[in-house]
């Protein structure tokens, strides 16, 4: 079960003024699914986005790029579930050009301002014809107050929908920003992905909006890992739909990104938190490096370790395995006799090894917790870095090793 | 259970003539069992190695290096399980000092002549005591025909011993070369480490020793992965006693480095095949690469994928896992388009897609073995590297959630 994750309440999921969110159940995968989320966008609107490093991308991330770069103004994002479009050569490229084109037809627009993504099992055909024959269902019941029904459409083997709204006051007007992502692994078993999706009505030209997404996804998305595997279809989008005629500039861009960021965050750890057959939440503060790419590098080994990982499930606090996976992180010159190791607020080590005021019954109250802080302090700088993941349980092997289905 | 691996045959593993062996039940951890072992080596040995790379090397692990480096010449190894003597700090560097005082007065040569080893919970203070006390019936009961014996008594959690000796004409003489091995996850839950030790009966220079073993090393216990997690305690040993009289040189150099990498591999392999929780035995073999890195890059990323892992263990050819497996490898102008990815001699993967040719059926054959070749041919040049691995299974987590006890 997720970690301290519930629905989100409906009635607190607010509304982007100029952004029109409807569903349709396209039997994608299976019948009586919604599956198909079409975001329509008022024009003048401007979007950005960052998607998956995977050289193995999928064709709809690879449309999707091509359309922003064509920069005619993008009216509509779709996304389907059941299927990734990945791993499928030049017919994946074509299907995803052929759903463009088919919501472009609906939407009197260029097929190139439409962003395609999808989600689901890896190499096999997009149903093309069944995500066009949905469309229509989708464009019609599109509505601003629909952020929750959105966040149920883009789920795959997610338990719980992920969406969260925030709102700010700027230049005495109210910003909204609402967003909605889904996934619970890295890649899915045969569900691949993580998308997201963040709009808001504040006025943010284009290059602005580009570093405003990217300062989000490097301090949210790309800051969480369940399992280390790197989905095809990663995307994190970013819409401002200008609604409320405030314009985002250098007097408040702080404001505006911190809101974003926060966002995005807590999308981010939603993910985490209904991370495939997780128990807990671990938040991974590496403090005191040289510089932000070693804290990253060992906040990885350690969040990567399938030992770490599961004891961290086991609650058992076998403590000498995060030590073991900071010295193999690959932080050369690292003196492993200047760090200090923490459980939350309990000294775990130092010295090299055990803190001489460490009692094991400590430890294991720490490691009761379903909600838990592992904090390295180097001692050898000012940089650091936080990283959340989740532990290993038997839920994942069971939920990674069943068939396709 | 261990993949198609048996116990050792007493009988067919060789004496080193000048490479004594004895073990002792030291009750270090557990009463009943061997956990001492001993191997004294007679005057004129050379003994090279190679040790972890991680940063919180055990304690055992630097004295060891500190003591080759002594030059004064090796006179004996002791190893024993139950204890890492790993994130330890000081108390740790004494305890292993200690072992090596107490084993050198009862052999008569200097501190720095003896080689300690340890294997098992990390954190704990070593029992030098017990260790001490075990070494006059480990010293006493040395004999050369005791490989088998010396296997198991360096056990912890692995299932099956691992030994194996080979012999080669050189010179029209026999040389014999015998090794054994202990490990079954990188790191174990409590039980750390991987240990090799290897023996010959040929002469070989200290710089030509360390070339070799270092060559056995990257070609076998380099190229294996069970979990990613990198051991404080690892190391692998190669002996040479010098009694056949036949000098190695640069005639028949690579004859004798081919059977002393044989035996690395087998003893690697066989560390994989008792991988915890192991079901399937998995070569990875990447081929037509521009160099070794980049080969070694892809096979890493696939071995150490928990979702290709766990799609093993289930049988379930959902081989779209091991495509986004080498798209997020880290090879950065990688064309996917131009790769071929076989299970066993079964084309799946070309042209960024599923092959044509593919039929379910032929990979859900393959999927059943219980030995099965990855094999990606990357077309862009000649290089190629070759990984062993194993698949993850519900044991895996259940072996690493259990306490420590």
């Amino acid at each position: 079960m997720p970690v301290n994750l519930t629905t989100p309440v409906a009635a607190e999921l607010l509304p982007v003024s100029g952004v029109l969110l409807g569903t349709a159940e396209a039997n994608i995968k299976r019948p009586d699914r919604k599956d198909l989320l079409v975001i329509q966008l008022d024009a003048g609107a401007t979007v950005a986005g960052v998607f998956t490093q995977n050289r193995f991308c999928a064709a709809p991330v690879t449309v999707a790029r091509e359309h922003l770069a064509a920069g005619q103004g993008i009216r509509a994002l779709v996304v389907n579930t059941g299927n990734a479009n990945a791993g499928t050569g030049e017919q994946g490229l074509q299907d995803a050009r052929m759903t463009c084109v088919a919501l472009a037809g609906l939407l009197n627009c260029a097929p190139e301002q439409i962003l395609p993504f999808s989600t689901g099992v890896i190499m096999e055909p997009l149903p093309v014809a069944k995500i066009v024959a949905g469309m229509p269902r989708a464009v019609a019941s599109a509505i601003e107050n629909n952020w929750f029904d959105a966040a149920h459409a883009i789920m795959t083997t997610d338990i719980v929908a992920k969406a969260v709204s925030r709102q700010i006051r700027i230049d005495g007007k109210t910003i909204t920003v609402s967003g909605i992502a889904k996934g619970s692994g890295m890649i899915h078993p045969n569900m691949a992905t993580m998308l997201g999706y963040i709009a808001t009505d504040a006025v943010i030209p284009q290059a602005l909006l580009q570093a405003m997404v990217s300062e989000a996804a490097n301090r949210s998305f790309n800051c969480i890992t369940v399992d280390g595997d790197t989905s095809t279809n990663d995307a994190l989008m970013l819409i401002a739909s200008g609604k409320s005629g405030v314009v985002i500039d250098a007097a408040n861009q702080a404001a505006m990104q911190a809101v974003v960021t926060e966002v995005a965050t807590l999308l981010a750890q939603a993910i985490v938190r209904d991370g495939e057959g997780a128990t807990k939440f671990m938040t991974i503060a590496i403090e005191g490096g040289r510089d932000a790419a070693e804290c990253r590098k060992i906040g990885y080994a350690i969040a990567h370790s399938p030992l770490v990982k599961t004891a961290f499930f086991a609650s058992d606090p076998n403590l000498g395995r995060i030590l073991a996976a900071i010295g193999y992180a690959g932080v050369e010159d690292l003196d492993v006799a200047q760090l200090r190791l923490y459980l939350d607020d309990v000294l775990v080590a130092e010295q090299g090894g055990r803190a001489a005021s460490y009692r094991e019954e400590d430890g294991q109250r720490v490691m009761q917790q379903s909600d838990i802080t592992i904090r390295v302090v180097l001692n050898r700088g000012a940089a650091s870095a936080k990283l959340w993941t989740c532990d290993f349980s038997y839920d994942y092997v069971k939920i990674n090793a069943s068939y396709r289905s």
